[in-house]
């Protein structure tokens, strides 16, 4: 089954918003294996839209569009779509109802061009829309299948995962081949050392493996494709791979598909029942927003210092003028001494230090920009390990990040495996 | 003069790769006034991308393609350029040369496969790419012209800016139309609010007016349409318009165009002799790390503590068990006490501190998720102030930041206005 996304906004065309409901589509469309053939952006102009419409049903089996469900006269997609389809457009009560609900809830009376919005080519079947007033729709005629879903990425989303994943379910059959997709996610080694590890796997007959580097992680993409009736066999081909490559990178495997680094070290300390603080000079704070980002965290997670000047690092973290003078502030000595300093302040059971030179300035031949220690401390320990990154100042920042929660994470399995 | 993009990669149909290079070059061509009508996406398939191409070059007058230019045999752009519109692929010894000489840097020999990315349309001019080893290209002919650049955005960026803007120039000529464009931005008022300030304003002759919501401000949008030889007039026009904007929004109006909140209040920190520092519950560090974005900050961001949890609040910052008891984490007196606690640890002539419920647990009735109290101290006065913020976590923890960095321009204005 072969789609083509016709996305319609003229603000699309002015380099005001980004189109990122094509690239979502698409990758919900190829998890059901579902060949995406072309993207397409136009205008909210009648000739141009029309013409588009109407080349993508005549070249693919599934057209679906974004955009142009608005009360105004240049939100044109039913209209084409129908007149394209030679349909006639037709009033959905229940939808007209639901709009004025909508503008009920807001103490609000509907204004009288919204009644558009509740027009649909005729044998639409309509797809409610929970959070703006705009409904979708999807129409099957001839063999061909059109899906009209609003622009806004908040209402077409919920829209889609809601209805659309379904009803195109049922359109494509379980015969119909789809993608069983796993991704491995891997940090502390490059994508040279991954492939040669993995080289002869990267050819399994029932299988593709994809490497895609990320900001600060690599990603391994699996994919095994089947029909919905053989999709049992897949996932158990991609559970031996899986097994197979955790053997052969070891915990460098931090997690799959939507796990992320923050989840797995918040989830570890939360079920060991530990406590963590941070002592951050090169991140200057994202460490700790890190660690806060998801709800939850003020269970692990009690708090730390952003050491920027050696004023504070002295002040407020106990780190000795001897060792700034000695050995810099980007040393492995004042990593160990701002890690000891939070934990001993706050009490946690493990505290992480960052400081580095993130650059672009301030480097030298001994100190370069990226050169980064990361320091942890707990009852039993305190190291600190020393980081060389690459990049601009913010891939510098975020990378120690990744690296220093990585570093938690290692040592709470490190510790284990002592016990 | 009208303008159509075509982005060719299959990575691009995957849903692997997000397509920011049309988005970024149709806000270049419309400052230009060049009107772009149509965003193609296609996979790098020898029929479509030549079926895509040949109707590009049919309704548009400027051809953009990023894409297709690697050394593998499934990048045909050139190829595809070049058979549409009747030329014959000539070599380019100096692009040869350089992509000899990109590996040479590197130690390493040239692939054969890359002697491919040297061979051009007939009569193209070479666009030099430093980057990677694919060089770039403008081709005109019977009117039409078609731009050729590659795919990876680092690439094609620094090629578009450092070449293509001034060919574009050209090619338009001095009389053709072009935009004007200035960004005003505002913080701390709604989308409603500003359009009743200047309400008649948006409807000025030579001067067309968009409000753009962003996630924690908003964006007026000014653009005076002019050729280059009147393009004096329009900046005066646009001089006058933002003079009466800012009459009318007074210090609501935090920075124009490339200006940012944090840069702003960083600069006047700079220009002021001032240091600061940051008490963040609710940011989590996002404060610090704002502060700390840009280089050079350590001339006026001395650090600060996340106090997530009440016993850092107390021991770090010397917050009192009984205000905590009292009035709660998330209250007036603890932002006050926060805010003179970093002071006078670190010694800073300001502090900023934030706490608040962001959500989306931890609501309540008299503290709903959203409320944040926002305190600043100075040798010579402590306050705080509330805000009820709407969305998720993120945005709560965003706006937040914003509204921070906002009270600390702010009180740098009056205390100026009191001098």
């Amino acid at each position: 089954m072969k789609a083509e996304i016709v996305a319609t906004g003229t603000e699309l065309l002015l380099g005001e918003t980004l189109n990122t409901s094509a690239h979502y589509l698409t990758g919900k469309l190829s998890a059901l294996g579902i060949e995406v053939d072309y993207h397409t952006t136009v205008g909210d102009n009648l000739e141009r839209l029309e013409q588009v419409l109407r080349q993508a049903i005549g070249r693919t089996d599934l057209l679906v569009t974004t955009g142009g469900l608005g009360p105004t006269v240049d939100d044109l997609t039913k209209e084409l779509v129908a007149k394209v389809l030679d349909l006639n457009l037709e009033l959905d009560l229940s939808s007209l109802e639901q709009i004025k609900q909508f503008y009920g809830r807001r103490k609000a009376p509907m204004p009288l061009s919204d009644e558009k919005q509740a027009y649909f080519p005729k044998g639409a079947k309509i797809l409610p829309n929970p959070i703006g007033t705009a409904p979708g729709a999807i129409i099957e005629k001839n063999g061909k299948t059109v899906i009209i879903l609003p622009g806004p990425p908040f209402e077409m989303r919920p829209m889609f995962n809601n209805y659309v994943w379904l009803e195109l379910q049922r359109i494509i059959g379980p015969q119909a081949e789809r993608m069983n997709e796993r991704v491995l996610k891997v940090f502390g080694i490059g994508e040279s050392v991954i492939e040669e590890a993995l080289s002869e796997l990267m050819s399994f007959p029932n299988l593709t493996m994809a490497l895609l580097a990320k900001r600060a992680e690599m990603h391994i993409r699996l994919v095994a494709r089947s029909s919905k009736t053989t999709s049992g066999e897949a996932v158990n081909s991609l559970d031996r791979a899986e097994e197979e490559i955790r053997r052969r990178l070891g915990d460098k495997v931090f997690g799959r598909d939507q796990e992320t680094m923050i989840g797995i070290v918040g989830q570890t300390l939360k079920d060991k029942r530990l406590t963590i603080a941070t002592a951050e000079s090169c991140t200057g704070g994202l460490l700790g927003a890190a660690f806060t980002q998801e709800p939850g965290s003020s269970e692990f997670y009690l708090g730390g210092v952003v050491s920027y000047s050696n004023s504070v690092k002295q002040g407020l973290l106990g780190v000795s003028e001897e060792n700034l003078k000695n050995f810099g502030a980007v040393s492995e000595e004042v990593a160990k001494q701002m890690a000891e300093g939070i934990r001993s302040k706050v009490g946690s059971d493990l505290a992480l230090s960052t400081t580095g030179i993130a650059g672009p300035d301030g480097g030298s031949d001994q100190k370069p920009v990226g050169l980064v220690y990361i320091g942890i401390a707990t009852s039993k320990v305190v190291y600190a390990r020393k980081f060389q990154f690459y990049g601009e100042r913010e891939s510098v920042r975020q990378l120690t990040v990744q690296a220093a929660l990585n570093e938690a994470r290692q040592y709470m399995l490190d510790s284990e495996r002592r016990l």
